[in-house]
């Protein structure tokens, strides 16, 4: 038993045939001996794919028993035999755990349009089950079965005493960012042992995935399969947390969701640098989230950090075509620490050394500062280099 | 005289050693010898460059007299001093044709937060004064004193008989498509001799516009001093066109700027493809705009073209997140001319021969129908190659 897995839950990671290399597991079973609370966040993306339908439909939701988690196949663009296969895919989880269709979950990812090798996916359920375990090396190849182009698995474990219990969350996450060459996506699987009634599971992940998930990109490309479920079993025990309990377990959530949202542009396909953008000083937030993310896709931004060049005129000019209003003449930023625009007007800098502090480690901060009001917003992302390109452009050939 | 220059307009481009190359002009000054309506669009970056807030301020209107372009320094986030400089670069142009200080234009293109050198441009405004003509040898030097990292310059002239008169148009336009290491930016000059009050000139200009150059992109970082400029000077004679001739003639205003803005992409940095992307069956052109737009902006479709992938979750699926409402069971995709998605469902295809057809060929057809309405886009990118990040990394290192 290990002391990380959150009490009730056994999981398990194997290699079922859908990708060829038979050493990468993918396919992941997570079984919760008692039925537990689900919440999920789901892709804005009008073509979503099959699974991300019918989680949707069920949740969030009680009583659920099972998750399971393909990797090579999105499932998505399958029309209406996707969502018979995302359907029957559940059914099979839910029936090795003797729960009832309904009671289980499913998640894809992988190649677009494209319809699951059912037979696989059946044997896979079963070789799956019979695996499942409750210590780390279980938790391992779960993490591991929903890899597509992810460099290392992303896995992030806490416990706290919440109250009069000790409290266990578990992350699961793979995206190398909807960036791969298989049109990867981002999924992520929270289990807790933590009691939360659906209701407060969903608020609670919808917020948390606000601030994490939500504050990510490599390329900017919403894939069709974006997924973040939250398993609440209860067996921890006692009564549903509530009042001071619930915001310790919401920062601990939030702390574990932080986490593996930034391993993936951490783990960016082809990324040299994991860029950092703080947006402060805004009218309201959504207007923070859309400069942030504009100056995090612009490819004239992405490619002068690659370079090493501080090129701050990439980065203001980025922020102008937001379609958020402020006053240029407000404007001011630093580059890792130091001071390249004030107030609408440049300052003379020592251009080598904050080259020089790009080129040797591989964070790199970018604050931009409005002047026209309080909301402020933390977003990651990559550069860009030839290598991305390569990886994207060579995919098939 | 050339049959190609709009009458009664003299060009001239110089080396004035904004740029290091002695051979590359860096400074056009354009001359109509009768006063000219002017009509111009912008960018709609809120971070806007200082030559752009001043032609905003004095056009459409009448009077004018001279343009003068520099490239190589964009003038912008330059703040008070930069409207002044832009302000006195005008003036210096207007005083070398004998007019008052507001009857000039002024366009600026090339590196963002830097000073105008202004003695080299007053040098090289009166230095291109000496040298202005109305000949084919002048409208290229003018066309190539627009460049930066344009690997060639962008001339586009047409004449016609409108009525009883020829009307002529000279388009000169400049752009890697706002891609360049040093920021470029798109600009466009378009000098006509027809006779046009500038309400009609801004109302003919801001429609081309909008059909053309509105409807290009290679990396979608819009620049703060995207500029086109249209001045009518009335030189083929007669009164003011209208009617049936003012539709001929917006006709060939709108081929002049096709052919420009196409040219933009053409020549995109480290492009291997022209990318044609038809939207139709929108319910609005608003819509398939953003379609159009997003689909031309995702690196993961870019990135297969590149590759010769016929990768089409990657385009069903960013057009999924364009913010556009459609019916996904609805839309249909062509690639080359090939059916590979109908009707929200994949349609097996020979994928070498579409493969094959993409890397045989420079030009490629993306054909989106989404069964919503009649509205219908043609828009042009580029593919993104390793060779783009080098270009726009690898500057000043």
């Amino acid at each position: 038993m290990s002391d990380t897995v959150p009490r009730g839950f056994r999981l398990a990671g194997v290699h079922c045939g859908i990708k060829r290399n038979p050493n990468k597991p993918d396919l992941t079973l997570v079984v919760s001996d008692v039925p537990a609370a689900a919440a999920g966040t789901y892709t804005q993306n009008l073509v979503f794919a099959a699974p991300v339908g019918l989680n949707r439909s069920r949740t969030p939701g009680s009583g659920f028993r099972a998750v399971v988690v393909n990797s090579g196949n999105a499932n998505a663009c399958t029309g209406e035999q996707g969502d018979r296969d995302a359907r029957q895919m559940a059914a099979w989880a839910a029936a090795v755990c003797g729960a009832q269709p309904e009671q289980a979950l499913v998640m894809s990812t992988g190649v677009i349009g494209e319809y699951l090798p059912m037979d696989k996916i059946r044997a896979g359920i079963e070789a799956a089950a019979r695996q499942l375990a409750a210590d780390d090396a279980a938790l391992l190849a779960a993490a591991r079965g929903l890899m597509t182009t992810d460099s290392t698995h992303k896995l992030c474990c806490r416990q706290q005493s919440i109250g009069s219990r000790e409290v266990r969350i578990a992350g699961l996450a793979k995206g190398a960012a909807m960036i791969g060459p298989h049109m990867a996506t981002m999924l992520g699987l929270i289990l807790t042992d933590a009691p939360l009634p659906p209701s407060t599971a969903q608020h609670l992940l919808a917020a948390a995935v606000e601030e994490t998930f939500n504050c990510i990109s490599v390329d900017g490309h919403m894939s069709t399969n974006d997924t973040v479920l939250l398993l609440a079993n209860g067996a921890a025990g006692g009564a549903a947390l509530s009042g001071t309990e619930l915001d310790a377990f919401s920062a601990l959530l939030g702390d574990v969701c932080g986490e593996l949202a930034r391993a993936i542009p951490a783990d960016g396909e082809g990324a040299t640098h994991l860029i950092t953008i703080h947006v402060r000083g805004c009218a309201d937030r959504q207007g923070a989230r859309r400069i942030a993310k504009t100056v995090a896709e612009s490819p004239l931004v992405k490619t002068a950090i690659a370079g090493g060049d501080p090129n701050w005129g990439r980065i203001v000019s980025a922020a102008g075509y937001a379609g958020v209003a402020f006053d240029p003449h407000k404007v001011s930023l630093h580059l890792n620490g130091t001071l390249l625009y004030r107030q609408g007007t440049p300052v003379p800098f020592d251009e080598a050394a904050v080259s020089q502090s790009i080129r040797s480690q591989r964070d790199v901060q970018i604050d931009l500062e409005f002047g026209e009001g309080q909301a402020a917003l933390r977003f990651w992302t990559t550069d860009l280099t030839a290598e991305y390109v390569r990886l994207n452009a060579d995919y098939r050939t």
